[in-house]
């Protein structure tokens, strides 16, 4: 891969960086691998996973990371992305952007002659779902179970179908038919699905995909930008909220997964989140590790 | 220790610390002990010295300090502080935290898995007064003589109270029967005091507490967060400005010290804080050299 | 030189200091020859190539900056200069410093005991302008030629008058009667010029200057802080556009620089900007370059 906007740019090489993310975690690689590279960090959104797991993952590596939001920045103050594209080009290495608009995103990996990182857009975050299925696998051992995300169809369910689908994990999504995952995400996983013989479904149904699932995921129903639908949102998705009825339609030891920041009460209950069962932590943690790897990849 | 929230903490293990921070002043340390570590830096408030003399430290440690302000994190969007203790726990080695409340900065350290170090709490600055205490070693060689604190009772004059009881230091604090030190910590510190066989004195007379001192203290009298009481405040603090008047009441040899910023012609005299006994600017340097010090005793 | 606060300061280091700005882009200096230095960058505006350039360079020479927003200090809330410029120079090596108003540079440098970089100010923009003379240098070979500022006499335009003087180069100023450069440094720059043999020349007829040019420079009409300006300023302004009809009173060769940001459609067209002879980019690029050297020089 030359960049990593989309889950689709690793779509070949995604268990090569989960295997190196777990020599990561278990501390097999201890030089300085990117020793001398920079990384420019943009936010648009603001953020603690992504801006700490990134800074502290180039400094691991060896590397150094700059935090520009968007107030630093004269691209805030109406620079045409162009310009800082080509510029920062010249200074750093990569360049990792948290992106209001995704078409942003995809402007700037034009023009810019360093690899460029989605670390999250309006319609992928495929930096979390990396970290998500490191958390899979480390828990369940394989992909060989069923994936349910149930809630909001936002940009985290788009990347989250289409690495499952790169995979050749089942997933289900479950989610109500005014905030269902974007069209031709949806389409792509699930032609990249009939290659890896893996099942792709999009139901309103939250009962019947949470049956027998391996994996219970949720998202938060107001992402940042959707505020002013608070009211609507809450009322389409209120009968999607994760709580310990629903996990009972799931396995036993099925795991339940979230992004983080969760909203209690809302999207899930807080003994679900908080349950034994309950991984958000060790997922939280695998960002670290699977960026390590993205960025190994893609700087070295 | 396992963390650093109040003087108390670093009880039994004062002088180990300011020892070491005078090795690490005077270059004797020259490897980098916490290569590989990160600190994480949470500002509630804003800050010079202490987000200055954190980063410069952990980079001279050969470690890495990452700025963290409460709009750049989700906690400052309402994420529960037990989730971000929980997170940030699994990406760096430390954390430290100036806070508004201390209750967060108890319940952060319940939670968290890696040391906390306070960065300044609405009710104590145990680094700001290692640091004092680092240079009142240097300027009068020991601490045998009298230290008093005059002004406002606030989080600054809580852990000089406790420092001074932990060194067996004499210390008078003269300040107005409104605005006296936290009522727990007077208790705590006349406690400690008689084990290390010193004298704490709370007084509203500040001629008297002035009296024979080796060391004059003062602060701002309005501190961050006090804006409101202003007026009130300017007018219950007025007579315990430290002028030369006031310093003639001290011994002849006496420093002047203040933990800056300051504000000449309230709290001090623009003659004292910039006269020849002043020693603010050496003080304002022993932050670097004493946090050095809790840091590789707490990261190492 | 002990600080860089005007081009002045590096007067008879200039070529030396441009030799080892082009080391650093061929990297034939490999080592870390600021291994445990630190630099404090104080911003007052904001910024993208200053922050970013001197933040990477920082690190690629084995030191380490420290962004400080004017929000982050306690300056920007009142402390004075003074305070600030003693206390950094006990934690940091260098500061450099985006300052709103000239004379707080200075005052800053003369209380400070660290070396101070003038990282644009009302009066001077030096660190542009070494990187501009680099590109000059790079791309014209020498600087026998014709060097152009068409524009608002700014801070940019006052110190491209004093480096191209220090370096021997004929500089024409073109600009209108109310937006002339700074009259002390016209008479400065004529001075130098003397002792280099080269020509300074200020007029407001722009194809005269523009004539046989080697170099077209220009810079935005409203700087920051002219906002109010606006109107009065793109009406004065208005016949100094850039533009393609103007660039062909130049030599075929000319080369097009801009400091940027730019606003195209206002003090250069995008035909000229975006044209084959704009060196917009390799001239943001020598930012980096230019700005270790300086480093180099003050902080080894």
């Amino acid at each position: 891969m030359k960049s990593l906007l989309s889950v689709c740019d690793v779509k070949n090489e995604v268990k090569e960086i989960l295997d190196l993310a777990n020599e990561f975690k278990h501390g097999s690689i201890k030089n300085k691998p990117l020793d001398g590279k920079s990384l420019a960090m943009i936010f648009q959104k603001s953020s603690t996973r992504t801006r700490v797991s990134f800074e502290v993952g180039m400094y691991e590596l060896g590397g150094n990371a700059l935090f520009l939001s968007d107030n630093d920045l004269q691209m805030g103050r109406g620079e045409p992305i162009s310009d800082t594209a080509k510029v920062l080009s010249r200074y750093v290495d990569g360049i990792m952007i948290r992106a209001t608009e995704h078409k942003d995103l995809v402007e700037f990996e034009k023009i810019a002659t360093v690899p460029i990182i989605n670390g999250l857009s309006n319609l992928e975050h495929p930096c979390q779902t990396l970290a998500d299925m490191q958390t899979v696998k480390e828990h369940k051992g394989d992909f060989d179970g069923k994936f349910v995300y149930v809630g909001d169809g936002n940009n985290v369910c788009n990347s989250l179908l289409l690495i499952s689908a790169c995979l050749g994990m089942d997933i289900a999504v479950a989610c109500p038919k005014t905030y269902q995952p974007n069209e031709k995400i949806m389409k792509k996983a699930k032609t990249i699905a009939k290659e890896s013989d893996s099942n792709v479904t999009i139901t309103d149904n939250v009962e019947l995909a949470v049956k027998d699932a391996d994996v219970v995921y949720t998202d938060v129903w107001v992402s940042m930008g959707n505020e002013k639908e608070q009211g609507k949102r809450k009322k389409a998705l209120g009968k999607y909220q994760v709580n310990s009825k629903l996990m009972k339609l799931a396995c036993d030891d099925a795991i339940f997964m979230h992004c983080l920041p969760a909203i209690r009460g809302e999207e899930v209950t807080a003994d679900v989140i908080d349950g034994e069962n309950s991984v958000i932590i060790d997922q939280a943690e695998n960002r670290l590790h699977s960026q390590k790897s993205v960025l190994y990849h893609l700087l070295k």
